[in-house]
């Protein structure tokens, strides 16, 4: 058994910036030592969230507009009582949403749809450098 | 180590249609290599997802009205002007529940409460035939 | 390859009671055999979820208030009349937060951020013994 951790860093604007990281996880599982087993997604910090889109603009403002709607910025979040730090709403976005994703590999790829990516959204106040460990592990 | 992999094929009729996964999950299990592990349940395809309910009338009414309120059939989505097929509301709701979900295995069974089964929500606006890749690793 | 599964018991209030695992989990993860891999924690039962939050009482209390926005207690629920227990909203809260999580291991340690907890949230309508299978995997 055999298991290989990758860092995927990715620059955000935040605010809901969704970003596809596909690419490089397909890269990394195909390269990668593991034929058979599953890879885990799982983004570091409490203001993101992963999971899988069909990655269009379209969908991608669809899903910014969508948040904004389930916990809007402007409404009062008691968070601000101990950081004052303005994202109560990208907290509860994120712990919504979850900072984890397992998808399976099968034959040294990631078993996914052709119109199904996974993306990382971050919900925070502010551009962030965020880390993502993609965990691979299987035979 | 071993790992399995199950096709477990759904026809749905898509509307946030809702189908128990767990015989064919506990059958699988049951019958297969692996006695203590995890199990990943993942739906490939973008419009559906994947969580645990207590499998009643009610409650699969309930869901279907509950994601019905969170994001509405008959809203405007910006995933129109990409594609024209009018199921914006599917993918919104499909990526927030995601695709996947894990169940630990110990000994030769899915560790689920009893009134706690893996269902399949389909949330397009068709009938479906769905894929759910069960994955079973462990020793 | 190691698994490890362990019982993290948590007496809870219900009504969206927030409990932190993270204390008991990494002291799990660093005692055990397990190096590198994951963890999986995995509430029994339909009406509790896990995820992650910053553990601060502002957003303990914005989480409350948020999933008692989106599914409230005394809207009707259909699954009172399978079992008129009162807590359809307990249900869907629980199915749309999932009742498992998944987390890299590496180097002994649960990798989390600073402001980042595991933490279980009881929806029931009363308090409750849970039980969080926390499965550990990996070399």
């Amino acid at each position: 058994m055999k298991i290989e951790t990758y860092k995927v860093r990715v620059q955000t604007e935040g605010y809901g910036d969704i970003h596809d990281l596909t690419p490089e996880g397909q890269a990394n599982v195909k390269s990668g030592g593991v034929k058979n087993g599953q890879a885990t997604f799982f983004v570091i910090g409490s203001t993101a969230g992963l999971t899988t889109v069909e990655y269009e603009p379209g969908l991608v403002q669809d899903l910014k507009d969508f948040f904004e709607r389930l916990a809007p910025q402007d409404q009062y979040y008691h968070h601000e009582e101990t950081w004052h730090d303005g994202n109560g709403f990208s907290h509860v976005r994120a712990s919504l949403l979850k900072p984890s994703l397992t998808v399976p590999i099968v034959d040294h790829e990631l078993v996914l749809g052709t119109w199904q990516q996974v993306v990382l959204i971050d919900f925070d106040n502010r551009p962030r450098k965020r880390e993502v460990l993609l965990q691979v592990m299987g035979i």
